[in-house]
């Protein structure tokens, strides 16, 4: 680039500041509905060590499902490549709530859509507590992100609990199926404390290094490990939206309907991004366009 | 890597030869349905202009559905991006010819499962005959590949118009839905002479060099578009096994039922493999582990 | 009924004359589509061995899709119930032209859905030509309406020929499951041929008296089999429409999409209605309207 | 019939007891696993006022899904035909307990899925404690038998509750698209335990006398609306093998995953059988049997 990357984000955040067409904020998680969507924050964590931000970035907000990375990450450090038995690896073509497909299907599509997130944490509970699961999640973020402050909020949690019957109906379907080992209600309880984990764009970004293979970054992680989980994120991290999301971004990312992305330039930067506004597929609008113009600006296109 | 790539592909070869599962070959063509399956080949041309290859890697084989790759090429550079309000960027998550999503979409979900293609080719075929479509796309390929000697297997062709019904059902059920310009039987006339090009590992690895971003590759399309067929082929290039081959190879490809894969390292290499014994995905079963064991050696998975 | 059958049918045709809404006649076959929707004939043949009728019910209307009741009926009679293997008896709860089903399921659902029919027909190919096929259904139709004007309108068959690229996939498909016997070319010429059988409402009643089991009746079928076709018609002759036209008629019936209707009552009537605007089930809608003010006005419903 | 309707089921209920396969009693409740399958019972209330009956035609047994058809008469009494505007009347072409097409349609496609039976349900509870809800249901069947000792057996209603995942899935998916007014926990407790009445075979002929409109019965529904019933148990009352039971039978009727069939042959009879083996539709293998030698011999089937 031929401004530095800290120029580029200032002048990313006062051009976004200027669009009129923010999405919409998600509407089915009351504690989430009453967020203005025109707001934007953006955080790189850099090979070099340094981190450059614009906007919001130190602002927190809830990950929702970026957390089913750190997730996922903890249950891999526990026990390997073998939950590839009770979950898949290839986009589901549907979208982040679908149920249809546990109809016809052994287990679902990948780990990234609720159902599969479902039976990750499942896995998380076998032999402990929902408290003794998220502390694990949670000290997987904290290692991570180098940030002990990361936390749990509760009241984010339980207005999902009260009103999330698309994700009580997916762990039920799953318990139908064999597929959920544990009470569904203490599934459901651990699913929505680690969706309502607050991270600013700043912990966001520090917490992906490991994933991005950065010089320095705590050691959460294998390099294989991280190759795969990139390779995941890029199939499947925007749900039946992943295709338009690599095919304009180019890079791996996890979206969260709190309006955040996880975004990963492997070797190069973890980039954290958020603005609550939506689009069709309940992923950041402006994020991703943001997303967009990082990657345009960079080249840091996984493609070339 | 601590070997020359030539000694590592020469290894390779060694090794799968070794292999006694080579999966099946595809049944439903029947000019396919004789080849052996034990038979492997790979040819790799890197950054620097050279050339490694191994095994069966000058031997003609049928491209099949690599071809979409070359054929959308050619439409993007006629038509630019209003190709995509006839076709859509996202993984299916259903088999390469399946039809059942054509029923409540209003258009194929990529260009690469079959449904797309043939709107693809249906685009080509606007405003000139099957003659002269054929003639653009093997145009094209000549000139990427830099060898006008590839052509089209006849027999191959007709074999497959013959008993293609899956093909021909899905291009009659796109005309009843109005997707389809041009008469059914152009368009398949068309596609199945597109799919039967006959190419050697070599050949293919030539051809791909502009896709990969190789310097001095022919100037056949511009690096934003080349970018972009690589986020559709990681995406899309191997069916509903595209996020496993994701997982364990880490670069965009593109198979046919041939055995052929067409692999994509951007920036780095294109490479050309071939072994027609197929997985339950219809994509190289010795091919694709080929991919795999080279992209652990060289380090090139995208994904760090 | 405080009225006689004629005098009701008489005043039913003057108030359904008087109606606004005659729904929409089919537009994807030519022939059909310039046809007027406010036209409207009845005719009912009854135990007596009266015939009564008001309305054009001496005119000729393409019988499409009630052929299939013609044809089933003449398969039975050669190979009896083994049909079933290559059939369902199954509501499919999808459109009459739908598709999706065969991709996951062995067979058609029902004789009734297109590709159900296309499946009877090919069964009736076996070992004869188009024409011994075509000769056969109409010697059914002859006998079974005791009148051998009954013929095929070639203009719409061809008409059809030339524009139903839904069901030249659906045969296309069927032939790739192997669930078609004889080339689909063959079998859809067949199919279009029955489909486009001319005739009216009182020939459409008298070729329906074997099914309602009227004493007299031409000995086309037997009594069991009668009152099997009664079963799929009830609970299949009207598509994803049939359970709202058992709840409003009560009677079996079997709808064609040039506006027909043929109704059974059991041991008492044998009905042909016609009106050729339908509704979006694509079963005739003041047909529809009709059949229901009969049954209630003479209490004929099988349900009470 | 040459011989009396009592001899007829003594030999009946004999020829049943000498057959070896009785289908399998139903696994995923538990109070129902340890029932022996090779039971049989059935009741016939004629409209003479009759009742000829043979085998366990006085044991009760859980009738489960056929208090679909008494839940349904109840809202139908108390709301009408408005209760159509949040479930439909078609054969849903799937299992009794399927969710998918609750993903892509706005309402269930009958009231005898599980899915529409909730909703029904749920419709009763409008301004209603379940206690009262039940005790609308229960004095529905009270009157409908002339029998005040029909009650709930609470194990079975419990043991459902505590496993009865799929349908604690169908209630809350259907809260989550808007469809359950009321909170799912008070819906499954009143579904689960309307399932949960005991009835014996005299007892579901007797309170099957006004759906058949038998002379003299309770007049607990008018004849149109007994009508009505009839049709949508004749298209949608044993799920997707509906086809397979018209076509061997020929009367409506609604099966229980209990092993019983409510069976109406319209003006005739109200007929009660129980076996408690299952087919592969979840259906009463034996009962299935019996029906149709029933209307075999008697001639009631109500096409001809």
């Amino acid at each position: 680039m031929t401004v530095t990357l800290q120029d580029f984000l200032t002048r990313l955040d006062r051009e976004i500041r200027a669009e009129a067409d923010w999405g919409e904020v998600a509407r089915y998680i009351p504690e989430l509905a009453g967020i203005a969507p025109d707001q934007f924050g953006i955080a790189v964590a850099t090979a070099d060590g340094g981190m450059a931000m614009a906007g919001d970035a130190e602002k927190g907000f809830s990950i929702q499902s970026i957390s089913k990375v750190f997730t996922l990450a903890s249950v891999l450090g526990r026990i390997g490549e073998q939950i590839w038995t009770r979950v898949g690896r290839e986009p589901s073509g549907s979208r982040f709530d679908s149920i249809w497909q546990l109809e016809t299907e052994d287990r679902p599509r990948n780990p990234f859509i609720n159902a599969g997130a479902l039976v990750v944490t499942d896995e998380l509970l076998t032999g402990r507590s929902p408290q003794d699961a998220l502390a694990e999640i949670l000290g997987f973020v904290h290692t991570a992100a180098g940030d002990d402050d990361i936390h749990i909020d509760r009241e984010v949690a339980q207005s999902e609990a009260a009103t999330g019957h698309r994700n009580i109906a997916l762990a039920h379907y799953l318990m139908s199926c064999g597929n959920l080992h544990n009470a569904p209600e203490l599934v459901l309880g651990t699913y929505f404390h680690q969706c309502a984990i607050e991270m600013s764009c700043v912990q966001l970004a520090l917490a992906g290094r490991a994933i991005a293979g950065l010089p320095g970054a705590p050691l959460v992680l294998s390099r294989a490990r991280a190759r795969r989980l990139n390779a995941l994120m890029m199939l499947c991290g925007h749900y039946d939206g992943s295709g338009d999301f690599a095919f304009r971004v180019g890079l791996p990312g996890k979206s969260g309907v709190g309006g955040g992305i996880l975004l990963i330039a492997p070797g190069r930067a973890s980039i954290g991004i958020w603005s609550p506004g939506l689009n069709v597929f309940g992923n950041s609008h402006m994020g991703t366009r943001a997303a967009e113009a990082l990657t345009r600006e960079t080249g840091w296109s996984v493609f070339g």
